[in-house]
């Protein structure tokens, strides 16, 4: 079946949140949303695109910082409703320089930072 | 620090998206929202439980199929606006009886379904 990228189900704000995977280690990297226009950049170029709700324009993941997340294989969950980039990313993926954005665990009840920034 | 769930970012509807990986193989299954509640309960019992939108009630990861998700680690992503449950999967996470959500990869601009039930 074609892939239709109206197919899938925005939020009322026109948006999808897609979480990206690291595809040779499976970490979560990051969750962001991206709306259809980020979509359709993301399929043309193999670079992960979303778009950036507080700045309120697209935003190529690495465009200024260089790390950037190369689409391996993007996937669509049952509902439609949510998607997961199998992606390679260059370096950090987070703004903390850390690897993945999950760095905070919950262990005893309390916060603890499981990663250190990698540059 | 100690974890306090009101220092999460919330959205308009009081609810923050989860994504479920399994613990062991880095598999993520599915991603679901939570209110504050159903965070609450997923602490204090160590069974994943989300708010459904659509039943509009606290939902217990498998109370009726049996297909639970215990908790092995919550994390919390830098901007607190979204989770990642680490779990230990009793069978299938979807609905559909696959293993996880995101059984439909695009290849080549088609939809392909890449895992099947596995009850």
């Amino acid at each position: 079946m074609a892939f239709d990228p109206a197919s899938l189900k925005y939020n009322a704000d026109g948006l999808i949140p897609c979480i990206a995977q690291d595809h040779a280690s499976g970490e979560v990297l990051m969750m962001a949303w991206m709306n259809a226009a980020s979509l359709a950049h993301t399929l043309e170029t193999g670079q992960v695109t979303y778009w950036s709700r507080s700045r309120g324009e697209l935003w190529a993941k690495g465009a200024t910082s260089g790390h950037v997340q190369t689409l391996v294989e993007l996937r669509i969950d049952c509902d439609r409703d949510c998607l997961l980039a199998l992606v390679s990313q260059e370096g950090p993926a987070c703004h903390t320089n850390r690897r993945s954005c999950f760095y905070t665990a919950l262990r005893d009840g309390s916060e603890a930072v499981i990663a250190e920034p990698i540059v």
